[in-house]
């Protein structure tokens, strides 16, 4: 089983911004963590700043992977782009948040990728990523 | 570990309702099995189409047990007094939706639970529960 | 052919409120009313101010009866979970209101019922009933 | 009793647009068998497409006939003349539609008729005109 | 000086209808008296219900008189085309209203007509018409 | 004199939830203090989280109490049914919040009694209780 | 007869300001003009910067004036107390406005006071005051 | 025990304008009686149609007084420099309207003053002055 | 191959009207310009600046003609009516305007047309009638 | 003649994506087929996923080609960048859509872009590239 | 060089008010820190809570001073007279904030006065009217 | 001190596009000069198109610049992802415009920026720019 992570815009300062609230775990870091828990799942990562080559990296994955994890970031309540990509492709995309999106301001309440893709999971901190891949298995 | 099941308006009717779109498995039998899958966590099930009985319950559960997956279902959109019952408790609560609601009608896309639930899981069919109970352990 | 009439809140003043602008029959005589005009339909009523029990309701008769007669009241304008009873079941439903809700204030001209019911009938008194009754027939 | 029918645009299509869906029965048709079934209503009938003709119509009517049966077609969500026009007169007026408004798009939910017209059936097929005459009976 | 008053939707039923509100004087009547007023103005009256037949007459009379004053009535809210006719024709138009607009529903407080018009005057009854022609002296 | 005050949902946790926002004191002991405060008074109490039980209470006493004290909590921003139970009456209804509405979130600042009630007292913390009961004195 | 022109915020600058687009006529040079063309009347003017000022002067005005002539100038379309002004006295009040609102900003569409006022007139430039003479008259 | 009773726009017009509505006594004669009420109490009274001289007022008071009691009028729904003022002071502030605004105008719902007023009492004719006095003790 | 032309209201001052902007040649000398250009279609053209009229000319040639270039002027943005009459017919209706609708006022940005017809093509000029001619080729 | 179309995001994948829909040629060889019958014309031919490079493509040949034709996908409805860009150039660009984007969800119904281009062409599929070709001949 | 500087509401609170936040520094103090900096420059300062006043001062320093310096505070959200006052006069004027008002309430997001204004300066504390006094330099 | 300006989509066509505007010095001039202005300041300079690598230079700098002058150009009003950015580094960021944005297209008023910057300058063409370094000293 081929699994992708791809994290949109800002998440690659996980762990050193405001560790207080995010911690001081880097995204690499629980990366090494979630491939240890899942042996038998051949799992990548790709993160990138620019919305065009989150694109790119969907539309190479979306035809062979068997799945998508996808943290579209600040994309996911503008992109009308990246909503496109997802439904393009054949496979299937969860989209995951790490913080509670309707407990921050109104603009994050509304996504965009949300209709296209296979489910939703939000709020639960780093843990989000995990239960996305027990959802594919 | 104690964790409830609460379930809103209609999903009484699964397995009867539509069956091409959710399947013939009524809720009662599905939830056979999850207690099968997680024979460590102490899991129980309520249902009710009356709002305010879902208030009592979620009162009731809320400061006892060690976790609430709720789905709201129609109240998910409407409800402020069910919105204040999870913010009034302890327990931490995880809002549960079998469909993608942002796929459906534009008034099913805002749900006031969210802002109060410590996550959102929605769109796996009934492998949502499944994975809020992950979420729990 | 078996028929209910379904009425939410408040429809028990019937006849002690505002009875210059109601009249002072209550619903129950005009229902009796309407029994003798229509003996050869096998005509029940029910009345409830809870919102869950209306939808317990619904998904009772919902699946034997011939058609299903309801009036919602207040519950018209803001309650999802009673469409997704209406949308749940396979009994045919048809919204009726004793008073024009256009003429009234801007917040009941939205019937979040009419979509997922077979037809609406509106503004014409008690007599929205009958019309409802002729239209099964 | 004098009654008239007053169809609005598009309306003389009926029995030759989509006739899968509205059936092939034109309204001449249908209008003749409404005839028969109330012999002791004196029955007229009117169509045009032009919104101000529509306006003649009701006003010769209005003053004379004991009902008006309208069907404003599209002319019903954005004819603040035609409203006028139904105010205007002492004749009252009901309004009928042939398909469920509320089951389409947006900008059809709303009507600008219905505050000002005696009641409102929708959703019947060409029943809703047969159910309209019984009201006035 | 030529002037022309040309009078939009239901306009014709004054003196006919609601007589307690408007008043027991036909346009006709009222328009008789304006000529007297105004022996030096060539003053002329047009009405119809039929928006584009109104086109038709800002057209024709929009090069060659000196002045326009418009009732425009019902279409005053909605209609799109006659504020396009009025921005084409050279003659300048005057917004008329015998009611004050602004007191009644709220969808009559927007004119379309008025940004295209030199002038508006409401709210005067019959004499709107009268201050409409001082205003062109 | 009788009046009796009617607590909507999650009031019955006063005293429980959040205490060092709301205090330590239960409605129940408070409501001790009001009696002995107001010998005069005939005073009673009732609450429920079900928005139906709160209509059938609201109907029951509506018609012999000399006042109604209604706490609606979050069926105060979404309740027509409630609104038309208040109308429906002949007791003068009084709202009252605990804390200040206007100072929460944004959908807390419209109240759909707040039109139907002889008046609204919010912000006093319990002592909106107090305050209410003078108004009818 | 009794008749006062009330000016607003900006309007003593008339004469001054964008003579280009006003003219170079002060508003005092053509109160003159007004005074000399109607002898009978007894004109009286006001101007003033301060919304409360000019609530003094239509409380004073508003019971022994036969006529308010009131130009609120930016305060149109944001002063509550103004319109509340209005609708306190007992002398009919007409807005004026020198330029056609409409044909401006969005935010000058809507006008306040309209709801409250006899009769509206804008667009005639300074024969806007003039018109409103007239229908005094 | 100071406390200051501050009334905005049009409240000296009490007793003088539409007494069938608010009746005929004046707000300084019912004054003395508030005065006569509360002897122990140190009250005085300012009113002003300018809302900055209220600013003022409040800023003169809010340092030194026990207790503000405002009723912003007209300004209540527009003016955020009266909310400012409030909030910049020490002393809380009470907001008092005599009629029920949420029963007039759509606009009138809204009160800016709110969010940051201790409570606010509105509906209660003259004794909501009176409830509030009531509310310091 | 049988195309038409409908041209809806104020489009017949093509010419006269505004010639700085629009260029001094009447639609009539652009059409036989057309006609030359594409000597193997059968064209005609139709004006008219009612609304109904239009209906009717589009449910005439609708089942008859390959193809309808129709510029709906001003009716583009508010005639469901005419959005129907494209919907019922079975010729595919291809929208053509003039001028850049989007570079104009806000409510010429939506048209109730475009999502019934084939395709759009707005802002070339009399040349937009010309490449709608060659999209039916 | 020196013509450029510019394809946005995931208009790469045409050929390969809901084929069923789309067709299964890819863009590249219809590319070809437009080549061969615009022999007179130098065209080019850019794709990028990149809203940036998107924007450096058009600043890059916005001063030189004669004609741009702009595909801008779905940054059609967000991107204020790329409209600034057109808005920068002096080449004319054309807008243009495979699909009838009104038909499809409501925030595509509306264009960033067009009120900058010259002219816009929607819904012919493929041929709207070889109108938009016309339209600069 | 004459530069004026004109506070509105609340300012002359500066000092007193919620220190921690604003510092204990009064605008007066700062006001003289002001002057010595730039000793070139004829520096005056004016404050208000009065918005007439306000404007009455835009008047009489806009035709003669080479610059104002204008924090509106409160007004800067509803006031159009103002808006109207900076739009008359020749001074250039530029808008002032101390705290950041995008970080603020939402009706504090739009400025009426920033249309009209030269240039805006937000956000930096009382160094934002050093930083205007250099942009007149 | 280390002060980097980062510049958004079409600023690097400043000197080239509509000149007549904004005058004929490019940026790159421009910044010679302000280098000259403050010698005792290390000033360096990023321009891009493209929003993602906005996004990695505001991070990459916003850990060791002790300021950010950042112009977002078009993505001031779309992008959530450069404002996440700004709230995610501690170096402080200021907002600048060298147009008054309030002076232009609704869409332009709104920054999602603001609300995370330090401080806002807009409206003074270049020297914007120059008053933000100032803000620093």
């Amino acid at each position: 089983m081929k699994i992708i992570i791809i994290n949109g815009p800002n998440l690659n300062l996980l762990g050193t911004r405001e560790t207080s609230v995010y911690g001081d775990q880097s995204f690499e870091s629980y990366f090494g963590t979630l491939r240890s828990r899942f042996p038998a799942v051949d799992l990548s990562y790709y993160q990138s700043n620019v919305e065009g080559e989150l694109i790119n990296k969907i539309q190479e994955a979306g035809f062979t992977y068997d799945g998508i994890i996808f943290n579209a970031g600040g994309y996911t309540h503008t992109s009308v782009a990246l909503r496109d990509a997802i439904a393009a492709v054949t496979t299937p995309v969860i989209e995951v948040h790490i913080s509670n999106v309707f407990a921050r301001e109104e603009f994050r309440h509304n996504s965009l990728m949300a209709a296209k893709c296979k489910g939703s999971i939000s709020g639960f901190g780093m843990d989000s990523y995990r239960l996305a891949i027990e959802s594919f298995i």
